[in-house]
């Protein structure tokens, strides 16, 4: 009867018959295109332009209004189909509460890792009402399902990025959170027991012995409550030191400490390295302990916190504070151990330097013999040494006492230099040529300066200088180098995290994206241009860090059919082929089941209206990319099941109806059909407010 | 004492004393920059590239081991700081409930609209508990805070994309959303009260006078049970057209209807236009009513389904289908009025057309005279004329008719060619050459092929036939051709929506990205090269639609200050600046704030622990890209306040302490000093554990 072609339509059929052969060739496709990617990166040869070529490109770049330079950027970003960035970045995603991956120097993003805020894509909080997940993302008992993700900070070894961990604060809820990067899946959160926010998380000690979680607006701790009149007396401070345990991937609570430091609004930190490795520097900018209070006509936050000509700069001792826990000098606090100021002052953990005005970034250079404040209504970064602060410290070089007792160490004596950069430098990051780069926020540009000391000799200018600047649009928070937080820099690129995009891409409503510009930092001297505008419209995302590509050795399926990605090992309880089924015990109902392309086994699963549930899936697919989706309509459920996962989830069977369930993510040709029906069952039938359809 | 330059500094302080200044100096910059952007667009000169140009150019390809293709793409490509894309691809974001907007060709992200799931960066969902957004976002009595977005489908007039509106449709929970183009926020979504979940929406009439959302897994309408074996008695398919009030911007469900449908999965629809006007073609798959149930030994439904040769094009009348509905002729099932099948097939509202089997895709040709169904088991598109149904209706050419007595037209009179493509064709779209091109799922390709009848006189090569096919990679589902889905195409770009890309990124975990191949199709004939590889991993995106970017009248501020995006226009509740406060009724509290940088008033709220609290803030900014959040840490609140808005949410102040708000959208260089204190009294000292702190 049809006109089409049944022979070749049979041999497709014979195809469509059999879903594994639908798989395997896709399996063996994509294989082939292994081979074929890795032989074409190979083979190629380098090219020659024929004057033909050289015309094409003209004309080509010259409908498209591109200059010569914008020829050169495109090729330096451009990335053919299957080539791999050289970096990945590891972006905040701000108050998306999530965090990005972006390949560099291609600025394509990745992949979004869900942290704080349930992401149904990743199957993120959607596994039923008692999702471990969702239970994680309570606060003080309340659900608070977002966070402000502010510092990302790779693990670390020896000072490097071993590319083994992921570590990020939410600033708005004091959360620090671990992602595992063999997964790239959030593993753990832990919510800081003293303070409502924080600020300068995370941050990781050079073996990741610690995640450092500094604070900023000052509160009582432990989620006290004092009115504003009580500021200097009651409202504190602190920095948390989050035991990491590196073999169990998980931060160690009960091993964890704070220290409390007085009510200045700390903000960024660092943590000390090879010449400073034992030290933590975090800055503040509210040393005024301004109230604020515009509305009774007092001068707002905005001016009360910058009256001052300086603020502190935090020089805290964290073996000696790890020392002084293990003596039994902290008290407890809502439970956590808190070092207390008197305690920090008696015992040396705790020092101060003075910092021009309102200081925002601090920066640890790779060799960590200096570290770099800027503050932003200074036009200079202040440059201190290590060996001055621990020679001023040995030799009580104080010049005051603060209102807590902390001794205040003298400027000049550990102050090495200050360089004058332009209005507004916040943030500083280092490359591999004894060149210094910081954010300019009023002046919109990324600068350019020559360290001292031992990196004298690797430029060719005067130490402690500026040496250019380029514009970039508009108002740089921070900067991220390629691996530019590590004890090894590698320079090459450097990302400008401008806030205000304005007219940069395309109006997208009157929310508009940030501008992540890529600027290549690769030739030494004045030349430091912006290759790339990169629109980041998923959030505002705070701080980034860069790791080289190589470092990360990611799953690219689980290890074994039945992982459970909460424990990282085999779960017992994972549903195995063959052994499928319904199992009912009273009300309770285990459903076991696997999922392969393309069909789920059990397809029909009957239960009873108010039956508990425990459904158990396990993902037998052991292909990369081979990832299944499972969504139950109605009931708020869905996951994703990457090859080899085993997920469970839980939830009652409330909601009379039959509800289809189906796979979410495109799998095979026989995609749609990958589905099943549940049966809820009333418990009468006059529940059901259906009227009968009509008849056949 | 400090040994910076004073003087220098003194400027800076002067300038940082006024924070309106700041804000100031920054608007100015922006306006000089839109001025530099103009300016230099409009002075690109023609290039000519020297000796030395090609060189450099020459090394840095092969440094990175480009080919001369390579140099081609990247520069049709790349998009220099702040030249603005050519179109804006509105994509579904799959499960992950969101769309995501990318500019053309530069294949770059430009934001993330939330749809069904809440984002904590736009502030959606996350206003507190009484949220509008997360009411709307409950499903019969459940909350759903997720959606597998399918088809967006933008507004049209006279069957062209006017870039009003944007609708999208919800899978899993059978709910389609309506976004308005102006601000970029979703402004309504409705449920369908028939099904549990849905496929083909949405998809509108050619002057937007309905929004379609088809079903695909047959339920029991209405939320109804019954058990698979009632499966052909009880169960039934749907089509729903939500009429749209465009005046309102929103779908008016009250002159809403259904069309119940026979239990065969309804797939893909699309509506008629100009010779077809009227019609609304929707595809289907299991006219086997198979039940699956592979655990008792049963085919799958993978196989199940797929056993018939032909399954059925439904092609229905939506004008009879209102007309009808008017006359009384809908029976109500939950209180909405559907159009039973005896009814459809008495009015001669629904005829179908034999399609081999396992069809996905049907589109409509721009003229409207070519309905193109493609099975994905048979390596054909088969093309219907809309003449030849027409005619074969009016000569009642019945070849038989189904279970539910609907008539089948007769295959061959309503066939007009059958084109021989590849292995697993689904989706096609259109260009401006009288080409179509299809998607080839298991070839991972390409296809582009010649329409025949008007658009022969356009193209070259003979009718209905293969002309090229381009390799992507892999697996790909839609593609989307510019204004593809218009009464005029532009050609130029198309999108193949790769599902799975295996090795083409860097590995991302167990869960990788999908694969957004830009196809070059601007060039008659055979090439047709895949331009930039775009990952796409923040959802796995089913369908999208492109639109001329200059179509978009988006408001780039809120017109007013005090505007109220939900309801598009002036809210009289706006707090003014002048008139912020605290205004107590008993326990009714309300709070009148205004945000502006960099500060908001007031800045310390006091409460009593369990007020019941009405939180209002006013942006009273006009600056483009001045955008404020609000957040509240450990109650669940951010707001994302873009210039002139009006926002208001509610809580109850249940749990004592001071808590520090602040500004979540880096606002200008005293953004960290945007802040204040809610102060929540606890009813008794006692409640507090905190201990004291340390005195100073």
């Amino acid at each position: 009867m049809l006109g089409f072609n049944r022979q070749c339509a049979v041999k497709v059929l014979a195809l469509a018959s059999v879903a594994a052969l639908l798989g395997a060739s896709a399996d063996a496709m994509a294989q082939e295109t292994r081979r074929e990617r890795r032989s074409r990166t190979k083979e190629v040869k380098p090219i020659e332009l024929s004057p033909a070529q050289v015309a094409e490109l003209t004309k080509v770049a010259n409908e498209r209004k591109l200059t010569v330079d914008d020829l050169l950027a495109a090729s330096k970003t451009y990335m053919p189909s299957g080539r791999h960035d050289d970096y990945v970045l590891f972006s905040s995603g701000g108050q998306s509460g999530q965090i990005f991956a972006i390949g560099v120097p291609s600025m394509r993003l990745l992949r979004s890792i869900a942290v704080f805020t349930p992401e149904s894509w990743q199957g993120y909080g959607f596994a039923g009402e008692g999702d471990a997940v969702l239970e994680r993302l309570n606060v003080n008992g309340k659900a608070v399902p977002w966070g402000d993700t502010h510092h990302p900070a790779l693990s670390e070894t020896a000072g490097d990025y071993d590319g083994q961990f992921l570590f990020i604060g939410d600033k708005a809820n004091a959360r620090v959170a671990v992602i595992d990067l063999r997964d790239w899946e959030t593993k753990q959160i832990v919510k800081n027991p003293l303070t409502v926010s924080d600020h300068g998380a995370s941050f990781v000690t050079p073996n990741t012995e610690y995640v450092v979680e500094g604070g900023q607006y000052a509160t009582v701790l432990g989620y006290g409550y004092a009115p504003p009149e009580e500021y200097k007396k009651s409202y504190r401070g602190m920095v948390t030191f989050w035991k990491f345990d590196r073999a169990k991937g998980r931060i160690d609570e009960a091993s964890s400490f704070a220290l409390e430091l007085p009510p200045y609004w700390q903000d960024l930190a660092d943590a000390g390295k090879v010449a400073s490795d034992g030290l933590v520097f975090i800055n503040s900018f509210n040393s005024e302990m301004a109230t604020g209070g515009v509305e009774q006509g007092k001068p707002p936050f905005e001016a009360g916190v910058s009256q001052r000509d300086t603020d502190y700069l935090h020089i805290i001792d964290w073996k000696r504070a790890e020392r002084a826990v293990k003596e039994g000098k902290a008290k407890k606090i809502n439970g956590f151990p808190v070092i207390t100021l008197d305690v920090a002052a008696a015992e040396g953990i705790l020092h101060f330097a003075p910092e021009p005005k309102s200081p925002h970034g601090v920066d640890v250079s790779p060799n960590g013999q200096f570290i770099v404040v800027a503050g932003k209504l200074d036009p200079h970064v202040t440059v201190y040494s290590i060996d001055r602060i621990k020679k001023a410290i040995a030799d009580k070089k104080i010049s005051a006492t603060d209102d807590y007792g902390i001794p205040v160490l003298d400027f000049d004596a550990v102050k090495e230099a200050q360089v004058e950069l332009g209005l507004g430098p916040l943030h500083t990051q280092f490359d591999d040529k004894g060149y210094a780069y910081t954010s300019l926020f009023l002046d919109s540009a990324v600068s350019r300066w020559t360290l001292g000391g031992d990196y004298a000799k690797l430029h060719a200018e005067e130490p402690w200088k500026l040496v250019t600047k380029t514009p970039v649009q508009y108002n740089i928070g921070h900067l991220c180098a390629a691996e530019g937080d590590t004890v090894s820099p590698d320079g090459n690129y450097l990302i400008s995290m401008s806030k205000w995009s304005v007219d940069r891409f395309l109006p997208t409503g009157p929310l508009l994206p940030q501008n992540f510009q890529l600027v290549d930092i690769a030739a030494a001297g004045t030349t430091m241009p912006v290759l790339f505008d990169m629109p980041i419209g998923v959030g505002e995302p705070h701080y980034c860090q860069m790791i080289k590509a190589d470092k990360l050795k990611t799953w690219t399926t689980y290890p074994e059919i039945g992982w459970n990605p909460h424990t990282q090992q085999l779960d017992p309880r994972a549903p195995k082929q063959g052994k499928e089924g319904v199992v009912r015990d009273g009300s309770q109902v285990t459903i076991n089941m696997t999922a392969i392309r393309s069909h789920f086994t059990p397809e029909h699963v009957e239960v009873n209206e108010g039956d508990e549930i425990t459904w158990r899936i396990t993902a037998i697919e052991s292909t990369q990319d081979a990832t299944h989706g499972f969504c139950i309509g109605g009931y708020n459920i869905n996951l994703s099941l990457e090859p080899g996962e085993f997920a469970e989830f839980k939830f009652v069977a409330d909601k009379p109806g039959t509800y289809p369930f189906y796979c979410t993510e495109f799998c095979s040709a026989l995609h749609l059909e990958m589905m099943g029906y549940l049966h809820v069952k009333p418990k009468t039938t006059t529940a059901m407010k259906a009227e009968p359809a009509a008849k056949p």
